[in-house]
């Protein structure tokens, strides 16, 4: 179950505090040429110490590419990849190791595996994320060859909020604000309250939101592969998410069908609608119209702070987080949930290929009919 | 894409218009005994009549089963059934088939399989729903025989609330409503909302919640099969559904980790948790506390308005829906969400015991961890 | 497990002795008008009573679309149908019942599934063969439409053979012969070998080959989902079959590698081989050249002589066959190695076209290297 | 589709003269303590050099375990190992870059990828199966805990035959011999032949012969993964494989029901057969007695003789090997047949124990039942 997708598959193994993490991205077409400068770009942005925010671990974090490039092009075989986890100091973590730190996923595993608390979280770390980036990159690339724009953002921080705008905000305005939040106000905000929950030795938690244009009409796969199931799935693969909506989601709780029903409106040679609450998806398969979803990230569960629990043995205790943690994980979470949206949705772009461009035939009638 | 689960795989069949809506579910472990009463009731309980605020639509919605059960007993070959369209009625449907409707599936349909809009939504209608609710009935006993309690409720329509209470409502409250609200006042208010929608030709959405107690820890299989992706993936595969969160979910969006994170007991010899914020998931598995999350339902697209729309030679029109619809989906969801939940739980437990049931030695080892 | 298949999926349910053996077929590309005539033309090739040689059960095995066509073209939906069980005499299995058949399936599935042996063989009768019929006449046309000639035929039964020719005999020829061996003097050989074993009361194996002419190369998913793979798989899911071979196969057991190699040749605009010892694969991918394969199916289990056996007592006794069997299987199986095939080199097709036919640019540079 | 297995799945990586191949390992129970130093005896027994008949490529091939290890014990995360290609010398295969190499998969590769021959064969390289054969190493241990014994041999090079015995023979008899034959004498013919054959430039194939005690009734998954169509496409997933059969297979073409049937009779407390010509499955389905079954190599393609081929301008030419390879594959890929076979039989085990031994009460009725 550590593999994602149907004809783009990730397979990814590693601990936090292993020698590697790593992947294997298999399905990937042969004769493309990945610009590994982005791939690169994309894990520094995800990385500890990318913004002044995040936790103090340095890591490199570049991918070494195993299998699956022939000079510079993909082959059709498996990519295989390792990051190597150079900064460790385990000793940070020792303590940890005898009782479940409350909210992490240290009981889970010991019941489920009957394995004591790895150090860093083990698999459960997201530091395993750094390998979806770091595959996310090379599909996210085949996806902007397309013609498609995918923008992802800090919309909320502990209720510091940014209205989603019409378009997606440009990359560079993203990366440049140290909360990946594009309005620099706002931002300085969100920034301000990581601050302060920082010196309480606390966390807080909120929410990405996601826009994706350039996206044909026909991608998901009902009634199990919607695209909404499969982006779903990918997002709650992550231990931080608690909640995903697309379009105006919980937001449009009070509203009627009237109000938010989008109209379909001709437009020279294509079919849109003249509002998009139903966030470019309807019965699961894309419309053409910007896919738009909203992700909830918890607070991190790792704070300075005493808190009580139970020891191996059963016997009450407290634990207090002495690690380098994140006072907050979504500006750091904002990569990853491009790369996964990514994987998502070349996998469908893949799917809906095999079906619907398989006949030329069909295709010219099926092109024809497009108005 | 028609089949969801890994070890527990139900595929379906049918139109809303065609014969019949069917499935066939697989995997199901051989020599039990279900009570098909129950599974009529389940479907009793969707089917369109069942409250008198849904469509006026009648089906008897009565599954046959077509193979897989001998005797009364589960045989371990797949159970297929299916349930006869009594009721069709395509003429009220007529006018629509040269329209794309908003916010159906019309458009989305016909972009990707070249078809124009097929009476009564075809295979994108609700009406698919009723087979999910079959299978689901049949996971739901053999869950209920391992002591697992499965309850879900209106939570939310249109904005009136009703409140997480800490443990599930009984099932015949939830019942005797005819929102699937227990409490009988913000019941009726909701009914009044509900009226007064359709009252105005309009539709109104909500939530559903879920709560699932008596799970042992271990459910869910990291990474990409994590309870929470399994159940996220899975009811992300209903149309109407927009969002899901798990345990205080979005409502938690100004508290920090100290406020939300889950502090550690002993209670006699098992762990669990002070309180529940996680909503009974850390790291994608069961911690053995109830299970909580919330689904959002969009209100119904079809409406008794004139909306404006395009039709399938790309000129600007208008269409009213005419047919029999549901002013609010949500009560009749409710069934829905029991048996998806309860169908997704079926194949994680089976999951679980695949492994980690295997080896004796290993599981006293386990069960003596077990403090 | 009762699902074969990657993009094009089938899914199979049903007992022999039930009401009805039927299929859902997912994944089939919507647009296509399938010839129903020549589907029912397969069933009654495959159906017992077909030839004079086989079990004198009659059914008149005509399949019943449920779902996923509409105005005779298919939508893109699951394509269910189901088979009814007409003639089923279970009185003539009732003594069967109580005792483990030799070679058949009765006691590995009461130790599978505790269930008593089932009347006719239940799950693991041979009458599921006729979904895979109906689902496999689907996919052959398909492959039709893109100039594939797929064809099978009785090589050996009991020993008499009928060596391979260099081309696929016609269709006429094969289904002419009561053996499907289309050489009428062999034929005849055969037909006369069967009559002795059935008049001993004895059944007899044999070989099915097959062909298949116009695939292109390419089809064939390295390192698991090589084509040789995904054939061996389908095949060796039927009870009867044990054993599979490509090209030369074990007949080239003495031979050396300077002998079976097959030397490339241009030939006009495409490559080619002089000889076909490999039988059309290499490396698991097609080469453009007929794909060869040879089936073996071992005698039917049932016989008409006593035989020694135990009772679900685990008592020693004698079972002798009563009902309507088959002396030999091996002409009903060619239909069924037929479709088989068929559905394998639809999803291979399918497989293929999702990355390789995907980018434009990519296919004019692919095709220009084609010399 | 570089991936194998259902519940205990195997994603292979790398290429022949790349930095590394290797393998994830995913879904192995947690709580195993592998002998790591029998894994590399394993990989030994493949390894290039293993036999004075093979290739005299030297590779140490001692798998690198990257994750799923936590002080000796599996942790239940996957287990991911990579085995360094040390011994490249890519030059030894320069000219071959530019012409397809009869009967290799340098043709089908450009066909399908569009890449141009990979030194050594690249991802079709027999290298890939020390990945195999080391994640195969670690499941044989685990079966060989179940007390399942798991034996591979050769029994025919270029028709020189060791008849089957009724008992696996010894491993040591086995692995002490050259050409893997457990009889010396026979075994002294081979590598006679074999040596003849080498000094022609030439290469020669034949059959291993793999029989597995001790496996309990169940295993195998009808219809579709059943036992049969597991190993079938498990080693058809090897390049050189031309042919699997089960039990007496092609051998008995000419043999009556009557003489093939396995009678039953009990023997203690367990139901047996008195003659093993089914080869331990039935219906699909593993029957307690010894699962026996065959698979034949095709002679080896390069071979040191001048072969007509066409280069990628599509001229006429001819090749000739140069490279170290071996003139009969078959004694290194007897280690390569065990280790996908109990890669398929842990899998096997592992999801008979997902249904059938998850109900406590259900599982004594069951084994009640067994006399």
């Amino acid at each position: 179950m550590n593999t994602m997708g149907y004809l783009l598959r990730l397979t990814t193994f590693g601990e936090s505090h292993g020698p590697v993490v790593g992947g294997v991205l298999d399905g990937f077409p042969a004769g493309f040429r990945p610009d590994l400068a982005q791939v690169r770009l994309w894990n520094a942005r995800r990385r500890p110490g990318s913004t002044p925010l995040g936790t103090e671990r340095q890591e490199s974090d570049e991918p070494e590419f195993l299998s699956g490039l022939s000079q510079g092009l993909t082959t059709g075989a498996p990519i295989a990849f390792v990051i190597r986890n150079r900064d460790q100091r385990s000793q940070d973590y020792d303590t940890l190791n005898q009782v479940f730190r409350p909210s992490h996923a240290d009981y889970t595993y010991w019941a489920k595996y009957g394995q004591p608390p790895a150090p860093g979280g083990g698999r459960a770390s997201a530091r395993e994320t750094a390998v979806r980036v770091t595959a996310g990159a090379l599909a996210l690339q085949w996806l902007q060859a397309r013609g498609v724009t995918l923008a992802a953002w800090t919309e909320n921080i502990g209720g510091v909020h940014y209205p989603c705008p019409p378009e997606p905000p440009p990359e560079d305005m993203i990366y440049a604000s140290p909360t990946r939040c594009p309005d620099p106000d706002i931002s300085a905000r969100m920034a301000s309250l990581v601050e302060q929950v920082r010196e309480r030795g606390d966390s807080i938690g909120g929410t990405v939101r996601c826009m994706v244009t350039g996206l044909p009409p026909g991608l998901g796969e009902p009634l199990y592969g919607k695209i909404t199931a499969l982006i779903g799935q990918a997002l709650f693969s992550l231990n931080a998410v608690r909640g995903v909506d697309f379009g105006v989601g919980f937001d449009g709780l009070s509203r009627t069908g009237s109000e938010l029903n989008d109209a379909f409106i001709r437009e020279g040679d294509t079919i849109r609608t003249l509002t998009n609450h139903s966030g470019g998806v309807q019965g699961g398969i894309t419309n053409g119209m910007p896919l738009v979803f909203r992700v909830l990230f918890k607070p991190a569960a790792t704070i300075a702070q005493s808190q009580q629990t139970v020891n191996l043995k059963g016997e009450p205790t407290h634990v207090e987080g002495r690690g380098r943690h994140d006072p907050c994980v979504v500006p750091r979470a904002v990569p990853v949930v491009v790369a996964l949206t990514a994987l998502v949705l070349m996998d469908a772009w893949l799917l809906y290929s095999a079906r619907y461009k398989v006949d030329e035939k069909f295709r010219e009638h099926f092109e024809n009919k497009k108005l």
